[in-house]
């Protein structure tokens, strides 16, 4: 299969945007046109497009359609801001627009998240050893990135190194983003690979089948604090039980430093229909993996080690 | 809704073991029959019915039909004790009607192992704090085994004793017997709970949500090493990282002091295509839990603490 091209995942078309739709896959290939700020906004809040880097993209994507529309940029700008809640690179990305709201400006954003992907995962290979069967978690792939990938970036990074030998896939409940993204840009890549369900990891972990740990992020607090899909602090506790590192592969453009700890990140709490609409449930997206549990924070820039506290504020100013 | 019976979960007709197919709860409430010894066996291969007491129960009653019919009873038993290779009591059950395959004996056997968990129960009370916030994996209620439950039984008396103020059900992928049998359980007895994924479970930990967690076992080994659903030993080493007990119930039956440890229990792979059809996939059905990780195994005689590596031989030996 080909490679995932960055302008197939979301592009700006004369009169919309255009994503392809994650909620049909792996089954379908099928796009999503957005004619409007506030259908680009849903196509977010729905997870047609989803993944930190991504919803940035088309958030850029769509103000940019906005202004040529003619639509009131506040009011868009509020609509697509508000879409979801957890992830810092909307807002990044839509303060990048603001004074420059052109397709021209959106298409530099792309082309420069896609480019940071593969600067993180040029930065991340060193972190891989030999061999490594890798376990990661959700989607941090081209589909969320808006091409190449975050974590899964650096497992492209590594295996083309000769350095993967094999990635377990956690499903990622309730949305199975790791059964239904993940596998399917594995396949394409044809990197060995086996889905597993969140509970099984622990028990590969014990029976020694897992080297490393490696996920993304949708919001890093000022300490090294992680927020990312829910299960991901599950993985950090059993990973740091079991003595293998968790790495945390994430653009600058994740970097909250308004954030002191992760206290301070808002978690999206979704429908609990998505977990069972028969009984009671509670459904939160994400966890905050505290920095303690964290190995190492990838970014375009090169590798952080703790203490955080210094060096994720610094780097997060360097880009302003 | 009424109390769930245990003549409605697994009975002998006058020509067929008759179970309530699990694999249709909770949306349908409809009964298998299964009129050899051959057909009981696929029912618990295929979890129409499951849980390590109540396929004892089932294997029970399969061997006094299939005397009944004039099957040839060595072939019965072992088309029966081959149906599953994880849990013990179908072993157990099979043994204890070697001497008389008789139905009176079997209902014996199922009225004995509803009463061991009203027992398990009792002495599982004093565990719960008051106020309890109990988290649960899989389904160790009555459906699991014939009648009242031994974690699900445990949580019930203690709610009965006003000790318990919320259950946190794990939906327990691949086959969500917590989010389809638990819940459906909790329901019919009144009891306050939500479901949760698997992945969730640790959140819900670290944010101060949950007091104890409390599960069933499919095997445990002379010293204390616990087999039970996949999912379970990642549970108990999250719950030591903050500092909650893991508290196992099960009956006698379930203690194995042939298995010196974990290492000597099989552990049944079933199809990946449970968890994912697409992709390549791994499916263990259960884990192993070590005992250190474990605060107390209740059985029917009472509460056992570490280290476990005397008492439990010594109990095993003691029920022969």
């Amino acid at each position: 299969m080909p490679e995932l091209e960055p302008h197939r995942i979301v592009r700006l078309e004369d009169d919309a945007v255009v994503v392809l739709d994650q909620r049909r896959l792996p089954g379908e290939e099928v796009d999503l046109r957005c004619t409007s700020a506030a259908e680009v906004a849903d196509a977010i809040r729905t997870l047609a497009v989803r993944g930190a880097p991504a919803i940035g993209i088309a958030a850029a994507y769509g103000l940019a359609l906005a202004a040529e529309r003619g639509e009131d940029l506040d009011a868009a700008c509020a609509v697509l801001a508000t879409s979801r809640p957890t992830a810092v690179n909307l807002r990044w990305a839509l303060d990048a627009m603001r004074d420059d709201p052109s397709r021209e400006r959106a298409e530099r954003i792309h082309d420069a998240e896609v480019e940071r992907c593969r600067a993180m995962g040029a930065h991340a290979v060193e972190l891989f050893p030999s061999g490594a069967r890798v376990l990661t978690h959700c989607n941090a792939g081209g589909l969320a990135t808006g091409g190449y990938g975050t974590a899964l970036g650096a497992v492209r990074a590594a295996f083309e190194a000769g350095r993967v030998a094999h990635v377990w896939v956690g499903e990622t409940r309730p949305l199975l983003q790791g059964a239904r993204l993940t596998a399917w840009e594995l396949e394409r890549l044809g990197v060995p690979h086996a889905v597993l369900t969140d509970g099984a990891a622990a028990s590969f972990m014990a029976a020694g089948h897992v080297d490393l740990v490696v996920t993304g992020a949708d919001r890093i607090a000022a300490n090294g604090d992680t927020a990312n899909k829910i299960g991901t602090y599950s993985l950090a506790v059993l990973a740091a039980h079991h003595g293998l590192p968790l790495v945390v592969v994430a653009p600058t453009s994740t970097l909250d430093p308004r954030a002191a700890s992760g206290d301070a990140i808002p978690i999206e709490e979704r429908d609990p229909a998505e977990v069972t609409a028969r009984f009671p449930a509670r459904n939160p997206a994400f966890d905050v993996t505290p920095a303690a549990l964290v190995a190492a924070i990838v970014t375009e820039r090169g590798v952080h080690r703790a203490p955080y506290a210094e060096s994720l504020p610094r780097e997060a100013a360097a880009a302003l």
